[in-house]
This record gives structure tokens, sequence and C-alpha cells, in this order.
């Protein structure tokens, strides 16, 4: 096992001036990239820096009983009598023993004459937790283990004691990480956590917030606040859960996000906000979705859309893990508009090209709304792989897509190809779109029409289905860094089911953008607001905005909305008091890690997760009440289903 | 007002070794001891050291639109354009305003000339929010204010902006602390937050909590993880808010505190975990509780009693905040049973002396079993005031303690009371009292007899009772450090109303003291356990304990408390998987700032605190819910109230 610490974020122990704080990785992870064989590696650095002179050390081992981890021996500490605790993981002719813990291994070897600890070994099961004191020893020259930290050195063991006896035959066993299902790792999630991907996680996550905590205290004064999570519910906001109180019939609701709480923090002078807050939401089953989750909640006054993004990209630049490759200078910047047309979604995955490309102008006899729009995109050799099933999947998914028309084709004839066409455009369109579409050799074609959204949605969804079965055919398509890119000038509106047929995009305290506060009375929603998205390799990992500050503005926004005013007077009323403008951001920790560590599942960087179901795989939870609870909370269970 | 930052904890920027970290006072809030008027002030040291040499400053600046903080110009910045944001306080003669943000305040001149400006203000409400570009100047020799920072200098304005402007009669004037009542402050919560008193609460929170994550992630390699807080309910536990889920009938519980999962975490090798964690706790109305509040949990493999409580005091040494007067080097322990014995609580203030006194020897003609006991408190001159008042509330106190009889004195003549008293406890008796009270000029003397438990605690509520009494009459009995104390050494178990008779005293999970194993099967009531609290100032501020380990040991304790197994298998499953010996603490985040800045309640320490009923005051949370909820939670309301 390699050595996972220290990973110690050096400007945490050596702060620089802020000019200096751009420069990436700052954090350091010595010796990381050897992780289990599991581990995807390819968001790893290979030249990893050496590990001895990362100013001062933490020590793992003051306040225990033990005088070293399993990681931490070395030649120079031959000869000195040392204490190690962790767990038997593994012995051999009842001589050689390893022991680990979560930091790494080290091996032990039981004297000849020790019959006594022989013996008890022979029948020790294995992940039993021992102590062992002994003598630090040179391995014999064939011995040395380059691959192991300690691979150096053996302890002979001088008092052996088991502390605590495992059971035999446990759920599975640590030496066999890849054999062991989901479903049952998160049941024994204790015995799933000693393996060494979850510590890397788990380390790195705690990492990552102590150093997003030191640029925002140490370098940039940010005040950590803690808000509430039982609250009020807010009108329009998702499904929110929500807890009974001894009050009969009245409820809390736990909070989506800190939102009203770090705007009322700007109207009370706590200028420089941010917290980690946990924060709930009930989506019922939905996959890689958990019901209660992890946001880097951030919040200035007297700020703009500028100076948060440079915020966001320079607190990432500061925290970034060192082992990782690192992130770009500066973040690109697309516009909501701009990303559509090109990408399809508002989440672009800009590790590979294969842009969406307009050809309107071919198709638009074909137009019978204002909304038209044709799109296609292009494949060449060497990623032509159009399938029998990749064709059925994509038609499938089209269908979410009903206002498109699809088409998809191998062409290996571009001749034949436009006849064919020609009979669905008509002659005139195919020769526009001849000389729009450039290809020659075998290629396969994705062309959609109709209305604006559907068909750029769907060639969106078209082009990250297709990379992934050109990549599952061994054709690297996708670059191994990160690409993060901001999403701005997205509409304020979205259809939705109010009288006005308005619903917003981002939430009702967003502010519009200052050019379109015109169109708010005329045409809502084509109005843009001043939300900006970060979108890290197709991921949204941050979401924010500039806040409305103007108590006026936001009581006609409210109105636009249908949300009742007088439910929400309050926050009229704090803006009125001398509220300053403001604006933040919500970074998801749990969504930025499993990018950043490039895990399957979120599950994968969060210790206790749930199920897809909401379902706890330790304890069952959640589970029935007693009488008592009912009666204290004046509930009934009724049979009324949803 | 004072300048409130940096409060910057030296050693998060220039780290030392660990040899280094015990010496006090490593947080430094310079000039802070210039609180407002209504803040209590004897913990605070007066001999405040300067503040412009510790290390990198904190920027303030970056990413907004202002150039300072209106803390920050100084003499060195005449001649220099700056930018200042903030509310507008006060205003005279329409020529001198004074702007103020969560910093400090500035005072700002309008140019003669500039009569637009002198219109605008003198119509504009304070609190309106304003921006001001202008150029520093020396303030004229007379005008220079040295209680203020910037009190040397004003900023001639150049361009003045409204960024928002306030209502006219807000419900309460910022300079008017005291007169606003505290249900106001709650309801407006972000008005009342621009107080200084408030800003310092929250600031010195923000950093207290950075510099305890600094020194348990950065010097000792603690591992913060974020456990859930939708979980299972506890059997056995105290009332636990429940969740309601789209399953029919099935609720989460909110934790009342990570213990379960950082006991697994020990089990999966994370051997040295922290969390700032929030946890939750339905105690219907209170005085100075909340339904949710934070704690820094802790939790440690491979270690023992004093491991924890070393770890403990070398946090709070290195994180208390140089503002305050320092803790002692080392914290003094007490067992219980001395603790009940001394000072008849077991949180006892060890501000003041007047411990309890034994005289059962004198008394033991009255024993009726075998808890008799007797014991008696005295105060001599200047501590006499036994008011009628105290006295009644004394007596009325003394009624929560049927089992003891209580007699309470104001004796001027000795050789009267001796006598009185022979008529309660025989001659004999009132000789050995005489020997043992030496009393002679004018007392106070409380004394009780009875039942040991009822005896001694209604002798320290006494305790507690009478100092606050006599300090009311402007007698100083409190010293004004801070006195912390660890409480050892705690039963197991207290009474209680299972089949056994048995409750446990901290949780189920708590080992038994290693020479009282042999106490369980036979008089539970008298093993010790392997707990201890931290005490400070008479109020708890941690508490904790070695866990057990052994499943068999847990088994055998759970069936002791009539807990069922079935419900904990996981745990004991988990204990049986290889689980480390460990051990850990929680400490109260809200109570140990309210104690360390004396505050009259916790609320304020909390940026949005509960009312004691458990309402929000800004929103009035909780609320009913609407059919929609009712129906996707499948719950009625029901009439039968608990």
């Amino acid at each position: 096992m390699s050595r996972l610490l220290p990973f110690i974020c050096k400007r945490t122990l050596r702060p620089k001036r802020l000019i200096q704080v751009l420069t990436p990785n700052v954090c350091m992870l010595p010796n990381s990239t050897k992780f289990s064989t599991k581990s995807p590696k390819n968001i790893y650095l290979v030249d990893d820096t050496d590990n001895e002179n990362h100013g001062p050390q933490r020590n793992s081992n003051i306040y225990t009983y033990r005088t070293y981890t399993c990681t931490e021996l070395r030649r120079e500490n031959v000869g000195e009598r040392v204490t190690l605790c962790g767990w038997l993981e593994f012995q051999r002719m009842n001589k050689f023993l390893v022991i680990r813990d979560g930091y790494g291994h080290t091996q032990l070897l039981i004297k000849d004459q020790d019959v006594e600890t022989q013996l008890l070994v022979k029948t020790l099961p294995y992940e039993s937790v021992i102590k062992v004191t002994g003598t630090v020893l040179t391995r014999p020259e064939g011995m040395i283990n380059k691959n192991q930290e300690t691979g150096e050195v053996e302890v002979l063991i001088e008092t052996f004691e088991v502390l605590n006896k495992a059971n035999d035959n446990l759920p599975f066993n640590i030496r066999e990480y890849q054999k062991a299902k989901e479903a049952l790792r998160m049941k024994f999630r204790y015995i799933d956590l000693r393996f060494e991907g979850m510590q890397r996680n788990m380390r790195v996550r705690s990492d990552l917030l102590m150093a997003m905590r030191t640029y925002l205290v140490n370098e940039c004064n940010f005040v950590d606040v803690e808000t509430p999570t039982l609250f009020k519910a807010t009108p329009g906001g998702a499904q929110e859960f929500i807890v009974p109180t001894r009050f009969p019939g009245q409820f809390y609701s736990l909070v989506q996000s800190p939102q009203q709480f770090k705007q009322m923090l700007m109207a009370g002078a706590i200028d420089r906000y941010f917290q980690i807050a946990r924060c709930y939401r009930d989506e019922g089953s939905r996959s890689d979705r958990q019901p209660e989750f992890t946001q880097l909640d951030i919040e200035m006054s007297f700020t703009d859309c500028k100076g948060v993004m440079n915020l966001v990209e320079e607190l990432l630049q500061y925290s970034w893990p060192s082992i990782l490759k690192p992130l770009p200078r500066r973040f690109p910047q697309i516009t909501y508009k701009e990303a559509m047309e090109k990408y399809g979604t508002d989440k672009p995955d800009l590790r590979f090209h294969f842009h969406l490309q307009n050809c309107t102008v071919a198709c638009k006899k074909l137009a019978t709304t204002d909304n038209f729009a044709a799109y296609y995109i292009l494949f060449e050799e060497p990623h032509v792989h159009l399938s029998t099933s990749i064709k059925q999947k994509l038609k499938r998914l089209s269908q979410n897509y009903p206002k498109a028309k699809f088409i998809q084709s191998k062409i290996t004839n571009w001749k034949d190809w436009f006849l064919r066409m020609s009979g669905v455009f008509g002659e005139e369109s195919c020769d526009i779109l001849r000389q729009l579409i450039h290809a020659k050799g075998n290629s396969v074609l994705f062309l959609a029409y109709g209305d604006w959204k559907h068909v750029v949605s769907l060639l969106g969804t078209c082009r990250l289905e297709y990379v992934e079965h050109v990549e599952a055919q061994g054709i690297k398509v996708k670059d191994d860094s990160f690409h993060p890119v901001w999403v701005t000038d997205f509409p304020l509106f979205e259809e939705g089911e109010n009288a006005n047929g308005l619903q917003s995009n981002h939430h009702p305290f967003t502010a519009p953008h200052p050019e379109d506060v015109g169109l708010l009375q005329t045409e809502p929603l084509k109005a843009r607001s001043l939300a900006y998205d970060l979108v890290l390799n197709g991921n949204e990992i941050a979401g924010g905005s500039i806040r409305i500050h103007d108590s006026r503005q936001q009581k006609f926004i409210f109105d636009l909305l249908n949300i009742d005013d007088q439910k929400m007077t309050y926050m009229l009323e704090m803006l009125a008091s001398g509220c300053p403008p403001h604006g933040g951001i919500a970074l998801g920790l749990d969504r930025l890690l499993a990018t950043m560590l490039n895990t399957p599942s979120i599950r994968d960087v969060i210790a206790f997760p749930k199920t897809f179901e909401g379902r706890d795989p330790i304890t069952g939870a959640p589970s029935p009440i007693n009488e008592h609870d009912k009666k204290l909370y004046s509930i009934d269970i009724s049979n009324k289903s949803s």
C-alpha cells in the first residue's frame, strides 16, 4: 500500500501572499499513484514528487499507544524498538505476518523460538486486531520489496497481543477487493472502508475540505457560519423532507440549501460567508443522488459575476490535490445558448470535440414553427461504429424528444446517402447540406430537425452516448485531463405550470441580467439571468448567481412566479433593511470529489451513503415508528399512497 | 468599533512541532478588548498586543469592488484614492458621515461645493447601503479620535452611490443596542447581526473552529468525515426527531450524535476521526437548549482515557483565543464521587470554594438507611446575606430533593444555635458538630441530612444559588479566570425503569471500568465506567468515554439494559469484524462558545437560533403542511395530543 499520508497542503503550512495563490498543485499527496488496481488511474500524475521534504509532518501517533503507523518504518529505524497496532492481514508459515492499518503495511517476523506466538497466529483469524512490540530489522537482500513503503524493513516480534479477535468468515476478504459486490460492500461498510481505495477517498476528501477552508479563512477572510437545517418550507421549491414537531400539525422542512440564511447574513454584515453545509432533497429513487449531500456554500457582498468566478477558480487551484492532473490556469466561459448550440446540453463535456453543427439553412423548407432548427454531428474514421445495438439505444432515447425528427446513418457512399435524403429534404436542401458536410469517407452522421430545444438536446445526448460506445470499442476519444467550463447567461425563467407559464431556472432570488430587465414585462422567457454554473468534464459541480438585492424587484419576480408575497415577507423586509448587493455559489462536494477521483458513483466518496432507494444499507433505515412517537407528533399513518 | 480582524491563529500560518503546541494563547485577535459596553469584560485580557506583525494578513477585499474595509485606513493611506462600501450609520450637518461595515467605521467628508451629495444625504435613511470613492485625508488635529482604529483619517468624497436604500423606521437602531429586546433582535436577526457584539461572536466562532481543525488535521493527522444525519432510531435514546419517507409508515430519525458511525469508522481503519457535526434533539421547550446543535466529535483507536484527555487539553490550548484569559496548563481531574462530595454536582464550578463538608458522623443517630449522610456548607463574613427572599427560594428548591432534610440558618450567636440544634440532633451529636464547624462570628450555614444523593445535590444547588445571590449584593465571589476540570469514574448505570432497574449513565457503548467488571453481574449500579466529562466554570462542555470493543461484552450490556440485540446486530457484527479498542469525546461548541465569551445565552453565539419553544423567530417555522406532502408521506394529523 502506498503511503497515503501526509497529504499536506503546503500552503496550509506555509502561506504565501495572494499573488502566488494561483500556482497550481499546491497540495501534496506523495507516492499516491500506486493505488489499488481497481482505481481508475488516468487522472493521476505519474511523475510524483519525493515526499520527504514537505515541511512538518503530521503526527499520527500522539495520544495513542503505538509508536508508528504501519507505513512509517524505514531503514533509518533499524534497531529501534517500536509498537505497531493494526489488522492481521496475512501470515505465511506461522512466521511471517503482514500487519495493516489505514496507512499501509509492515512485515512482522516471529522468532523461531517463540512457539507460543506461532501457535496463536496459526488459528488467529485474519482481520483480528493486534498490537506488536518488537525491533526493526533490515530485510535480507533478496526479500526487499521496492513497491512497498516499508519494504526494506521488518519487525522482529517481542510481544504479541490480540486486542480484538475477528470472526472467522467475514463477508469478504480485504485482499479481494474486486470480488465484493457493491450491495455487500455497503452493508459491511465498516469493513469496506479498510480497503486502500476507500481510505484514499476519505482522506482526500478530508484534505480537500481542509485546503478549501484554509484558502477561504486564512487567505480571504471568509467567516464560517453554521445556519439551521430545520426551517420553513420554501414556496415553489423542490421536494423537501418534513419533520413533525410537538405542535400538532406543524412541521419543519429540512433545508435544500442555506440560500435564504446566507442572504440574511449579507444583510447582517457578514459580508464574506462560507459553510460546508449539509443539505437535503427528497427526490425519491434517482440513481447517484443522495437524500442528504454536502455543498460548499459561499456568498459575498459587493461583488459581481467575475468576482465569484475568480474566487472559485483560485479556490480550486489552491486546494486541488497535486496527485491529480492540474486544472487549467483560467477556466473558459461559454453562454448557455452557445453550450446548447455546440454541445446540446448546459453541462458540456469538453474532454472531446464533435460539436453539433447547425444546418437549419438547409432544411428550412421543413420549418413549421419559429423554433425550427436542424443540426447534425459527424463522426469520421476511426470513430465509425454504428452497431445495431447503439442504433437501437439512440432511437429509444430519441423518444424523449418527440418534437425532433431523428436520422442516424452509417455512410459509406455519400452520393447514395444524399440521393436518399433528397427524398426527405428535397434536392435543393440536399445541395446545401452537401456543401455544409465536408466528409468523404466512411462516416456516422446523426441529424435531427424540428423544435430547436428538442433537436439540440437529442443530439447532445447522442454525442455523449455514441462517444461512450466508441470508447467501449477501445478507441480513445476523451482527453484524460480536467476540463472545467463556466456556463453563463442562463435564461432567468423556463416554461412552468403557473398562471404566467413560468418557473425559475435557478431559484427566485436570482438577479435578472441588467440588459434584459426590460424583457421581464414583455417576454420574460427571453430574459437572461446573472447565473453561472461550473461544469467539470460534463458534470455540474457548482451553480450560483448574483442575487436580487432590491426589494421591489424581488416582489415583482415573486409575483411573476405566483409566489405568495405574504409567505416571503421576511425576505422582502430583509432586502429593504439595508441589504448590500451580493452573489455567491454552491459547490456540490460529493459530485466534485467523484469527478476528481473518477469514481463510478458518488457513493464511493461518501463514508456512509444511502442506497439509490434512500435506504441505509447497514441498519435498513427508514423504519416504522412506535405509538409513543405517533402520539408525541400527532400523526397517523394513512393508507393513501402518492 | 475595534478591529475584529485578523483573528489569525498564528499556528495556522506558521506551524511548529508538537512540542510547542502546548504554549497557551496562540490565537491573536488584536485590540479586541474594546467591545461594546454591553459585553461582559472580565474574561478578556486588558493588555492586548500590537496587531501589526502577525504574519500575512487576510485579504478581505479581493473579489469585491471595494479597496478597503471600513476599519483599515490609517495615516499611511493619506493621499490614496479608495473605495469603501457599507452602511450609512450617521451624518452630521449634511457634511460628516460615518460609514460602517462588519469590520469597523470610517468618517467621510462631503465637499463644500458638492451640493448634490449633501441633498442626497439629507434624506437618505440610516442603514442604507452606500459605495463611496474618495481620497484619504488626515483629520484636523483636534478631530483625531484615538479610540477608533481609523480615527486619524477621513475620506473626502468624490463619488457617492446609493447601492440600496433602507426603509425608514427600521425596528431598532444599530446605535442603541441596549434598547432592543431579545424577541425583536431575533425576529430581525439580519439587522441584529450588524452589531459589534454579534459580529465578534460570529467571527470568534468561525476562527475557533478553524483553529481546532488546523490542530486536528495539520498537527495530529485526524480525518474529517461527514456522517449521515438521517438514520435509524436508537433504542433507549433520548427523544429523536423523525422524518417521514415515501415508504408509507417508515421514518428516518435525525441523529443525536454520530456515535455509532464513528465507532464504525474505527472498525473501518479511519483511526483518527473528527467532525464538526450537526446533531438534533427534541427536548420540547427547555431554556437554553436548541433543537439542533453543533458538536466537535472526535474518536481515536488505540488510545485510553489519558490519551483523549490530553488531546482535548492541547486542542483547547491551541485554539483558545488570545483575547481571553488563558486556560491552565493542565486541567485538574476529580472523580464523580469526589465532585458530588465536595460540590454536590457532577458539573462543579471551580471559580469559587465553599465546599460541602461531611458531618455524617455527627448525625448518624438519625440514619435510617445505608445511604444516610449529612453535609453542610458554611459561609462567613463577608458572605453573610441570607435574606428572606433567598431563603424562600432555597426552600422551594429543596422540595426537589424530598429525601433530604434541609436546615438553613443565619447565625450570629453560635451558642444559641447549638442549643436549638440539640433538639434536632441530640446533645452528643451537637458536640461533634461543634468540633467540626470552627466558625465563631456571623455566618450562614446550610445543612442537610438524609439520602446521600439528595443531600449533596441539594447542597450543590444551594452553593450555586447562594453565591449568585451574594454576588448580586455586589460582593465578588467567583474568580474571573477559566476553571476547567475533568470529572471521571462516573457510574456506568443509574437507576432506570427497565426490568433490571438500570439505564446507561452516558450511553450503552460506554466501557465499564476494568476494575469493576466483576460488579456488572452482582451490583451493576456500583460499577464505574471509563467515561469522562469536561466541565468549564460549571458548564459541561464535553463528554466522552472509552467504548466497548468486545462484541460479547457489548451484548451483555445490551441485555442488562433490555436493549433488543436484534435491533443492534450491526453493531455487534461490527465489533466482531476486527474492531480496534477506541475512545472519544464530543465537545458542545455552542455551550463552549457561550462559556468562553460569557454570553447570557447560547443563542448569542448562534447565527440563527430558535426560540426556547423551538420556533424560528424569523419565519415562524414550524408550520402546517399541505395535502400533497400528507399524501406523499402517507401521514394524517391526529388529534391525540401527547
